[in-house]
């Protein structure tokens, strides 16, 4: 932070500028100066208590507009009392994370002086997005100046101001500083050694974090596979019994990854903090809209959607559309395999370069037409799941998951389904895979990062230009700087990048043993993803907010279903192999019969293995522990005045505890984290024995 | 309470007796004043403060030994501080349920003039063993009149004493008009009505009256079911078509019960208050042996046990056996099928109606052999995994259930599955299927009330004849009641009670397709079952103490594991089926291979249907979201001085939450209470709209 807090000393504002918020450029004054006075206002009178800048927006010189951009920062007292507010984890001297209290900052590990520094730029930003995103409506029934745009007590100002498209863009500086150097230890040097996590962490936040990491894990999970893959295709081991071998260590391999992963990133989670910190009250998503009435559980008056009618809209229109495209997805896949055999026809007519090249066609442009489709998809179904008007961003993220995610594995693996179970033809099934692959990763990586740094880059020259013309080569001051911001493109999260991975994912461990060579593939395309990720994440886009992640969430699910599915596509696919039926002479159903034998206990045996392991590492389960425990003997000294208050507080401790532990797997690896803890206590012989 | 406070004015204390303490004969002078002193003294002094009375032990006035039985009881306030301790849940005013505290007692909801008839006797039980089991050693460095018995600080005194074997016995007492009452309204009056389940409940507690709650809920499940069968029986439908519809209603039939019981559980458990209850901190439980060391959890020094070395036993010694014993049952299996063939070939020789007879003498004797072996497995388990040496009584009864129920479903239907699979001979699948279920369930009854029954009687006879040679035909006193329940034997805990009622599942699930009549069966065992339940519960075994449950715990995942095998065999059976065979003529494989999509798809169902009904209905998920938002509130008003420590009882809160909260049913249903709750907030028509 402190060089963040010198570095705009140029013609800046005394403060740092953390956030900045841009109004429409027609905003009235009256509503700015309301607003600026609830972002400063003391926080008893029910404002933020930040500290604001007013300056002017893009192209201010040519019609005089008002200044309509805030530069929001804040004090560290302040900073630090929203941690509290947030629910902060921090490192707390006994070397146990903590919730961060202002009260007795001083115990935490590497909190000095005034605090300054103890929080990373990605949390004080997330703290004041939390602190904007509370300021609520207190007795104002509209936005002054906007009549139009109702307000009722309790509703978040920021939420109301965005969904009426007054506020315009809300985003986080960058800090140049930390980004040279984050950029620099990220990409600038290849080298083969892991990724900066903290710095990442520490810059974008947890979540961004956790998807590096996790790519990265993915990437080096692949290595072994990949290296078993090469002499197949080396020596072209035509082989079966070799394939059926890696079939059977391709099953074994996706379930201990994502199970290994999962512990992972429990630590991960644990040591940032994330994994035992409170998801904070969700507010309503800025698109949701009802009518005012009682919401149950707060009890307060705010907009309520009645469920049936998104049920309704959930059932009678999103699934029939899904199903449409569905079906349209196969029928192109049908057209897919005309041009094939045609291809094929012409080729047999007269065999000679082009026509053999001619054969290639066909799977390209198919490639192509897969990529399309599933951009077209991806915005309808976001279309769809928004006017299906969720109340909180999570179900609509999981909604909006669920959709492209049904069509995206069929429209990736129907044909190959097609080929390899329909047509039974494993030259053409490797063949295609490899088009596939090879076509949708070039794609992707010019869709990801080159094309929208293209368009960047000349955004930014026609910016620095006008710049230059107002005040000549002096260094880039911070209005210049946050306007060239405002105008870069808007990260919409990881949802895109865990999909990509997601169905090479699928590539792999769905029909690699036919093409052991897509698990070097996916290696290669990966190695060139972190950097085109990297790099579009520190000069593409605009700066994310970090939100905290303690899981990759629904991908968990995701993987873990494909790679289940994984687990049939390969038992069937060693069954169609010539070398198998060739131990069953006359007998089919009896290879059938063995095969789905084997399927069956591949499949158990794998659910048991997931079962077995436990999501998260002992060390932390006794952690977790101890401080339940301590909690719990808090409570015995507990005075009698804060009694009632903290049995509610131990309540959501219980409600919180019981509701999922509905998940069996509790109860028998009693994973409640005090008793496997307990369990899990060392200790020495035994004198005392029975 | 009232009446079981006026109930023992004859020659009785002057309080209510709740519990008692047997100790051993030889008991020293010495030990026995110091116990009393420990449990009479105030609590600052880390006794229990509660009240005794000492009474004289069964036979004194042969040898006049001293009085080795104590009389527990407690006073209403000392009763309400421990609920507040035990963090019993009571309904609150608003009709939310909520952790008791004695501080604001008075607004919970029935809660009138000193409390008296606010807990029922259970919870009163409950609590006064709590109190006794967290009576823990201070300075002691043995019990005194022991130096043999080692105590150290904070270890349990109650729980050395009876690992000891000085303290013998350790139960509640009968409340004689209350039983009566139980007893009248339960099973005295045959009836088809349901339970008096609040009764049971407040007599036994919530563990068994959860038992007897799916006990009930199972056998009203079964009744579609047997309705469906009868017909196929009594017209003999041989037709398979109609056993195909069968087998499909059957999949469909478990899946959706065991759903709907989780619900139903969940919502019982919320009304009594123990779905939001926190686990009381487990003490270690009394077998539990090993070393003085540091728990990592507590800090505390007390006797620790390597995990390393638990795991050895486990797999070095338990498993092999588990293995042994197994392939024991499947060698007495084929020993079986002998008899049976040897059986069939005398009939043959000469059929007349003896012979005839004996074709069903080998299925009986095999029935009987396998109840025994269960009998004989069951305690080896025991001894087994008491000497594994677990440290908790929850992860003891976690892998004393597993190794059960392997062995269970194997030795009871190894042989099914040969006669299914490998004989293919329906007729006898039928045939044994009966006779097994029809055997076992009458040993069952026999076993399980009967015999015990019949043995407490003689007993109870003895005890009377010589009550009645000391003091003539006065009413029975209390010391004569006290000596009669010491003797009866000790209930188990549910454990067998919930195995039978699996392998009856079993039964239904699995072959039922073949032989519709087993859900009758079942149905009429389970009416019968019941009451012979009910009435052991209440004359044969002495009274156990209450244990607040929330669920059926393992079990629930026992029973889902039994359908998911049951959709395999149900598939198999019908693609066996001579009618199915009949529509694929020549293929056999292509038969088989639509079996095997079929079942494919229908566990796939299964799954996403397991995964979309919620397991918490939602009314109580809002209640539950409703005290959560309230303390999150709370939280925001509190005052410094309790800062950390409120902040570690959110930590619980997290942990809890986050811990089992990678079950990823929460992140696609956004299951934390607080979403779902908020998302389901009903409303009305739509002005504000888009």
């Amino acid at each position: 932070m402190q060089n963040n807090l010198s570095d705009y000393d140029n013609g800046g504002p005394l403060f740092a500028p953390l956030v900045v918020l841009e109004l429409a450029q027609n905003t009235e004054a009256e509503t700015i100066t309301w607003l600026l006075n609830r972002i400063t206002d003391k926080q008893q009178n029910g404002g933020a208590e930040l500290l604001v800048e007013q300056v002017l927006g893009g192209g201010q010189e040519e019609q005089k507009g008002k200044p309509n951009i805030l530069l929001v920062g804040s004090t560290w007292p302040r900073l630090l009392a929203g941690a509290e507010e947030v629910g902060l984890f921090k490192e707390f001297n006994d070397g146990t994370m903590r919730g961060f209290t202002f009260s007795n900052r001083e115990s935490f590990k590497d909190f000095q002086g005034d605090g300054d520094g103890f929080l990373n730029i990605a949390e004080c930003q997330y703290i004041i997005k939390y602190e904007l995103d509370t300021l609520r409506a207190k007795s104002e029934a509209h936005v002054p100046g906007y009549p139009k745009v109702k307000l009722y007590p309790g509703k978040s100002v920021i939420r109301r101001l965005q969904s009426k498209g007054i506020l315009v863009q809300y985003f986080p500086l960058h800090d140049k500083e930390e980004l040279k150097r984050l950029s620099f230890s990220w990409y600038q040097n290849i080298k083969l050694s892991a990724q900066p996590l903290d710095n990442i962490r520490h810059y974008f936040g947890e979540g961004l974090a956790l998807y590096f990491r996790f790519l990265e894990f993915f990437t080096f999970a692949l290595v072994p596979m990949a290296l078993i893959g090469i002499p197949y295709y080396l020596f072209a081991w035509e082989d079966y019994d070799r394939y059926v071998l890696f079939a059977v260590f391709n099953l074994m391999w996706s379930t201990v990854f994502l199970e290994l992963w999962k512990r992972h990133s429990a630590q991960l989670a644990y040591g940032w903090g994330t994994l035992s910190r409170k998801k904070a009250f969700e507010e309503p998503r800025p698109g949701f809209h009802g009518v005012l009435g009682l919401n149950p559980v707060t009890g307060r008056e705010e907009p309520v959607y009645p469920s049936t009618k998104r049920q309704l809209r959930i059932y009678l229109v999103s699934v029939p559309f899904v199903l449409l495209c569905l079906y349209l997805s196969l029928y192109v896949m049908m057209i897919y395999f005309d041009m094939e055999s045609w291809a094929l026809s012409i080729y047999y007519e007269d065999p000679n370069f082009w026509t053999g090249v001619l054969l290639f066609i066909p799977s390209i442009i198919y490639a192509v037409v897969i990529e399309f489709m599933n951009l077209l998809y991806r915005y309808a179904a976001e279309i769809l799941t928004n006017w299906e008007n969720h109340r909180l961003e999570s179900s609509f993220q999981n909604h909006l998951v669920l959709k492209v995610l049904v069509f995206n594995f069929v429209n990736c693996f129907a044909s190959l389904f097609y080929i390899a179970f329909v047509m039974q033809d494993m030259m053409l099934l490797r063949h295609s895979l490899a088009t596939l692959l090879i076509t949708s990763q070039i794609l992707n990586q010019v869709m990801e990062a080159f094309l929208p740094y293209w368009l960047q880059r000349r955004r930014n020259k026609k910016v620095h230009k006008k710049v230059r013309r107002i005040l000549g080569d002096k260094e880039l001051p911070l209005v210049a700087q946050v306007q060239l911001e405002s105008d870069m493109n808007t990260y919409l999260g990881t949802f895109d990048d865990y999909l990509e991975q997601f169905l090479l994912f699928g590539y792999v461990s769905l029909f690699s043993c036919v093409y052991p060579l897509a698990a070097l593939l996916v290696i290669l395309n990966n190695m060139t993803e972190v950097y085109s990720d990297a790099f579009k994440m520190c000069h593409v886009y605009k700066r994310p907010f970090s939100e905290p992640a303690s899981d990759i969430g629904v991908w968990q699910l995701a993987f873990e279903t494909m790679s289940a599915i994984a687990v049939v596509t390969n038992c069937a696919l060693i069954g169609l192999s010539p070398q198998v039926k060739a131990y069953f002479p006359e007998a089919d159903t009896q290879l059938i019969l063995t095969v789905v034998a084997i399927e069956h206990v591949l499949l158990a045996f794998k659910f048991i293995l997931a079962f077995i392991i436990p999501d998260v590492p002992k060390h932390i389960q006794i952690k977790l522990a101890k401080l339940e425990f301590e909690s719990l003997e808090a409570l015995k000294k507990k005075s009698q005045g804060f009694g009632r208050m903290i049995e509610d507080v131990i309540f959501v401790s219980l409600c919180a505890f019981k509701v999922p532990s509905f998940s069996h797997k509790l109860d028998l690896t009693a994973a409640l984290p005090f008793a496997n803890a307990l369990e899990n206590a060392g200790g020495y012989r035994d004198p005392e024995g029975p």
